[in-house]
Order: C-alpha cells, then structure tokens, then sequence
C-alpha cells in the first residue's frame, strides 16, 4: 500500500508488521494470484505486466527463470518456453503490504517479450485531457 | 498479454484487433479493477502498484495528476492529497490487451510515494533459491 495518508493507515488496520517485517509473507488475492512487474535490468524498462501463484513463484525462485501464472490457459508458464525470450531473473522485489511483485530480468531475446514481437508490452501512449476514455493511442514503435 | 507462444494467441482468442488498434479500450477486472504501475520519470524507479477503475483513470487523465482506486477505503484517491506526494503525469501507457496501465510521473515528494516513508514501495528483496517461500528478505534502505 503506497503513502495515501497516516490516517488511512490507522483506518485499515495497517501496524507496520507487514511493511517492517524481514519474512516474505506473500499475499495473493481470492483467486491465488498477485499481479507481477517485469522489469529489463539493463534498460529500466517495464516489459509487462503478469501473474503469478505460489508454484510460479516458487518456480521462477528456484529456477531463477520467470514464470508466471496463465489465467488465459490455466497453466504454468515459464516465460520463454516456447518464443525464447527466457527472462533470467536477477532480483525479486516485494512490495510494502507484499500483494505485488517485482521481477528485475535479463531478456534472451529482446524482440519477444511481447506476442506482438516488440520489446515491451506497453507500447501504445493515452492521450492526455478531459473528456472519455474512448480517445486515440499513439504506437511508440522506436523501440520495435 | 506477454508472449508466450504463437499457438495460444490463437487458442486464447487473440486475433491482433486490440493489440494493433489505435483506440483506447481499457479492460477492467470483473471488480471493474486494472492494475497500474507507476514509474518515476526521472529515475526510472518503479515507485508502486496500485488499481484504477473508470472514475480514477478519467481523473488522471483530465487532471494531470495520479489517481488510483483505494480498495481499502473503496473511494477515489488522488495520490498525495494528504500526505503531497502528489504525482504529476508524464505520460500514460497501456498494455498489448489493454488491461494494465502504466504511469509515468515526476513526484513532488520523493520520500513521501510509501506510506513507510520510503521513495518506493519496493524496498525489499526476495531471495532466489529453492524451498519455501518463507524466508528471509533482505531491505534495501539505501534509497530511504
């Protein structure tokens, strides 16, 4: 839970043994899972964004490759399998209330993060201002 | 969705129209939920993972400024409202299939983003290796 104000901490019931604590007590939602980050190591770049439950967790801890958790096929994924784009891990970061992961990598291959065969999966910007969400994306395809 | 193998975009539904349109078509949970990464524009830390709904990504977006969806409180939340770790948008990106976001913010208070007080929500490390996953994290304080 990130800083919305000392009052809220009190309010939700937050004592700081989750935030101070130096065990790993992952938390995962109803369904058994908890959103991950992956992250390039050498460029700061987000990649994407998945999921993971505790076998994928323990897999890419013991394996020291990411692997996520498929809600789409209901199955273990090691990341790469199939395309290659392996991603080594290099650090797992845990965050404050540990209900999010952070997975800091090395890609095999740095075309395949994506399935659209670009190197990251956030490559479309929304445009900023009032009004609805319906509005165009730009492709950021420099980095394609 | 990352890449994982051709064959499950096909078998998943995947046909390319949301990941190659050019209009917003934001995705949330059955919560009416979407996770969102945020990112600090001059450091490229990752600061926090929290959630959007509709209502907090149209403030966002027409504001300038961070807004997220307190599960907690269930209310609106405009980051640093309180404590003035307000985050001014840089720029916001959405995924390949449009059911994650990314913010990329200057932050007026870089102490303030955690609620611990620290500049990021990922101060922890989780150990690699095989075994349970109750072990020891390691604080990276370094930054606080």
């Amino acid at each position: 839970m990130p800083q919305d104000d000392e009052a809220s901490a009190t309010a939700t019931g937050h004592d700081g043994a989750i935030e101070e604590t130096g065990r790993f007590r992952p938390r995962f939602d109803a369904s058994g899972l908890m959103p991950c980050i992956a992250l390039d190591h050498q460029t700061g770049a987000v990649l994407m964004m998945a999921w993971v439950n505790v076998r994928a967790l323990e897999e890419t801890l013991s394996s020291g490759f990411a692997h996520y958790w498929s809600r789409s096929r209901n199955r273990l994924w090691k990341k790469g399998e199939t395309s290659g784009a392996l991603q080594r891990i290099v650090e797992v970061r845990t965050d404050c209330d540990q209900d999010a992961l952070l997975y800091r990598v090395t890609v095999a291959d740095p075309a395949g993060t994506c399935h659209t065969g670009r190197p990251t999966c956030f490559y479309r910007t929304v445009p900023l201002g009032p009004g609805d969400l319906d509005r165009p994306l730009s492709f950021d395809d420099a980095d394609r």
